[in-house]
């Protein structure tokens, strides 16, 4: 099987993991990895790896010729330059959720990628988790009929910080995303209509910000289903990630997941301990599994499993939430024009 | 303890249930039945049971100088005017639910109850069910700390014949009105406003009467919390009656019954038997315990567990459930005037 | 449907428990309840059911020609000369387990019912009950193959009180005998083997009376299947009530009830209420189920689902057991000759 | 971190499972791997993974003054031998179970790693499973109290192959020895006596080569405890590995895994996927724990946490129920003295 290099742009957290799972994976090989702050640090972390190249400078990474493939795990504001440059190399892309916060930014970066022929794919991880994956299993299966209602549940452990808020494109944008694409996944089909109700019962601070921590997001989809998700950023239990599709035929759901199964009936009553705690604790497989589907659909030539018109209708579906927060009324996908920034 | 004598009017399945169900309540006393509809088969039940007066008059009930309080069973646009005569009577009234179709009925019915100073009773069955009642207390205790979110999953094992859909006031007011009702009994709060999505996807001849069979209506109460419930008039598996209460302090959460807890573990997989197959099967229990409480209430003089206040609130939910969807728009409690009928 | 009349001898705890049953059965009519101590206590219990007849006299029960069938709720000693009696005057009898603590004995109440071509049902109540029915039913069924494997977990909330465990027969003959009649019912097989483990780990004071208070009990049966009973006077958490099948074709299990299903996620973890206390509780459905059968058979002139040899065969399992403990070694059912008392 | 250098003697698919794992192993560093058939394959294996000797010679790994460790996944019959070999080259040792078919042997493969001075590691992967670890962490920590009854279910998908059984040491030397080191780590205490039953359910081919396929075995520990195991080589719903320890305080029992948590309910029942199916699924996380734990004992000079004793002991019961089984009687390991062989 024909190698791949790659280029890993930003060396955050989330590089970092995606670094570690490629150097699981046969057939991927670390080219270079870049951070506007590259410092000891990471050559260090990066000599560990045997990853040869560090670098400051992005375009040490996209200029290389010998690159085949990007990860961009920058900030977002990076992302829709570097997907154009990336495109424009020839590289083939895997980029980090959201592509950006202006749905006509990510237009532009799709056509990019379109014109430049290249492969995309948007890190939406949770396709991946074995939980998840198995329902859209079953409900493409056709085990529980047509689906009439997806209900999904998505709440973090802890509120990110203040500070991180401020940029983060607000809840829709940079949280309840995902859920918007998992909703889209297991239903195989667009969403066409939005309601979003929010509300600040965390911490008054993330209302001061202008956002939200709390959130229930109706859905009408195209084939006539009804979905719910709800959102909240701080379950004192641990993260709560939960989905259920109920169809003609049946309903289907999944669980959390904990860290063992063991359950302790005493005189208070019968305990087991919390579901696992993050998102990288419950989704560490989820990880190394988009990135190695990512890497055989290189080698094979075939479509990557989440593309950048999953990423654009995932935004678009935020965009929308984010209008119906804003004017208390139902928003149509239909209704957003191009030129909108959802920041 | 003092015997309470108790006139059931109509005979149908309710009115039966009731009517066993007082048979094993110490100090409730049967004294009367009565049905429009009173024949043979209906003078052999009582008999059986030691009933001593069958009618198909109602007034030989209310006007009974001996009895103490009704149960209203009968069809639901009979609620008011009987409620208006046994209240004029000094009778104790336990009514099913819904009270009226109208709103304004519903509050005319009220007046004359508090007028009269008697106790009224709404037929809430799932308030007295040994897992929503368990979920109430937790929450009432803090447990959970603040509510946030509130998630109810009702759905019914299969719709009613199209000519009951034709006369049952629509999804809202018939089958989610218990919903709306649960709704304010976990959170302890007011319902403000509501938006309701609504789909015709189980049986086209639901549409053709103006109805909808599947919906997912979403809450605000008036402390912050949000809520959402989601309907169908069809899973394949059986009645599906589970909800969830989210809050600053954990979250808690009721699973459907099973016939039994055995389990099947085979080359296919992990399989047990499906729920409960409906209400009566579901809500044995909680119909006796509404009834013995009810019962309770008056020996002691001490206030029904479910009350006209109950009654009308829930349906104003309804109501504005019902606007929310022919207007496509979020409704808000306090637009809803007097003078307007749900049907 | 010909109506049973019905004389219950012994008005214990148990006594009572058939009596509030058997008001509820259609066609059983309670004729007169006898005790030794029949005093004002009782008197006013049976006026308040309609019970015409109290007496201190048994055998004003069983001679008494209008009754049908009598209910043996007296102490254990009492059970052998109180159904040759009944079987002598033609009296169906339903008797409480154990029909003696001497095989001989029970041997010849089992003479005298024959001889006498009566009906006798043995107070097995578990065999009802929703769970356990339902495994049995899905090994007769088939479901699960051949039995290869039988485990039951059956675990007291607490001991009884040292004065109770003095004339109990001891834990196999007193608690440990349901489980054998379990095994046998849940297998359809005859044991032919046992090899009893016993540790006194509970309360010295259990030991002190020459029993012990936790043991694990292997059975062999006729089939070739293997067995294993594990028994505690005390779970801390109430009654642990555990049955698993496992055969050629997969395994059934049935866990526990619980009062609710209602479950807390808190940062503690997350925690369910412990299961139903003790048999009152977790077998309250059981009880009424096996006097309904018990009734109806009467009517129709069918097999009891429990009968004497059901009851005989238990004994010489928990005799087996005894005998096992004692001498540290597996004991085959066949060394069991006449002649020999369990106590 | 000191870099551990580490010899692999055996090829095998256990001997691969390691040779993977340790990659995945900060500091540890594989200088050789060794196979009796070492061919192109396993270069080829070896090449892959930057393992630079491949020998068919144990002694060129031995005798490497470079090697700080030997992982020795070869046939048990090797097994000692190797050991002391290792042991005297300075060698530290990871050995699969059993150390032998041998009391004898096993006790002079101890006495040379001891006079040695070298830590030896037994390859009881199962402590290391998140939920057996866990379960003992609860009963360590006294969440349970006192412990009175420990249950393991061990049960396989399907039968190795006949020949293999031949050579296996027999269900309990093979199978069971797994369940009889759970049993001592879950208890913290020693076995002072075994009684086991074992029959033919699954294959009469398992019988004709003198091997049981069913079994149950019942055990007493020294602090007063009572244990059972259950064992089927063929349990057709896959992998089946349950433990439950119930003592003063309360009872804790882990469930098996399952590849997701998605939940079907449909018209049939509610069904889930089987578990995991079979101990390279189960336990894969369990392997990796093993390993980096020996590895960090060696780096930091502390115990391993499975030693010789535990080696010893587990094939001290193997041979209790060994002869248990053959006798026909419970077996004292006090009775076992030096001289049997187990096979």
């Amino acid at each position: 099987m024909k190698a791949i290099k790659i280029g890993i742009i930003g060396a955050g957290r989330i590089g970092k993991i995606h670094g570690d799972n490629l150097l699981r994976i046969p057939g991927a090989d670390i080219a270079a990895i870049g951070d506007l702050f590259a410092g000891d640090e990471l050559r260090a972390w990066a000599a560990e790896r045997g990853i040869p190249v560090v670098t400051n400078d992005s375009s040490e990474i996209i200029g290389n010729p010998d690159i085949d493939a990007v990860f961009i795990c920058s900030s977002t504001d990076t992302h829709v330059p570097l997907i154009k440059e990336a495109a424009a190399s020839g590289k083939h892309i895997f980029c980090e959720k959201p592509v950006s916060m202006s749905v006509d930014q990510t237009r532009e970066a799709l056509a990019a990628v379109e014109a430049a022929g290249v492969s995309l794919q948007i890190g939406f991880n949770r396709r991946f988790d074995h939980n998840f994956s198995r329902v859209q299993e079953i409900v493409a299966e056709g085990k529980i009929g047509d689906p009439h209602l997806i209900k999904i549940t998505s709440r973090d452990p802890n509120p990110p910080h203040p500070d991180y808020i401020k940029v983060s494109g607000g809840l829709f944008m940079d949280m309840a995303i995902h859920d918007f694409d998992i909703a889209r996944f297991l239903t195989g089909s667009e969403v066409v209509e939005v309601y979003a109700q929010g509300a600040v019962l965390v911490d008054p601070a993330i209302g001061e910000q202008g956002d939200i921590d709390t959130a229930i997001t109706t859905l009408r989809f195209a084939n006539g289903a009804l979905g719910v998700i709800d959102n909240s950023r701080k379950a004192v239990y641990g993260y709560d990630q939960r989905v259920e599709v109920f169809g003609s035929g049946g309903n289907v759901s999944a669980d959390n997941d904990y860290p063992s199964t063991a359950v302790v009936s005493g005189p208070e009553g019968v305990t087991r301990d919390k579901p696992l705690y993050f998102f990288l604790e419950r989704y560490t497989e989820a990880y190394i599994n988009e990135t190695r589907q990512f890497i055989e659909s290189l080698q094979h030539g075939t479509p990557v499993p989440v593309n950048g018109h999953d990423g654009l209708q995932a935004e678009l579906i935020a965009l929308a939430a984010k209008r119906s927060l804003a004017e208390g009324r139902p928003v149509k996908l239909a209704e957003l024009a191009s030129g909108i920034s959802v920041s």
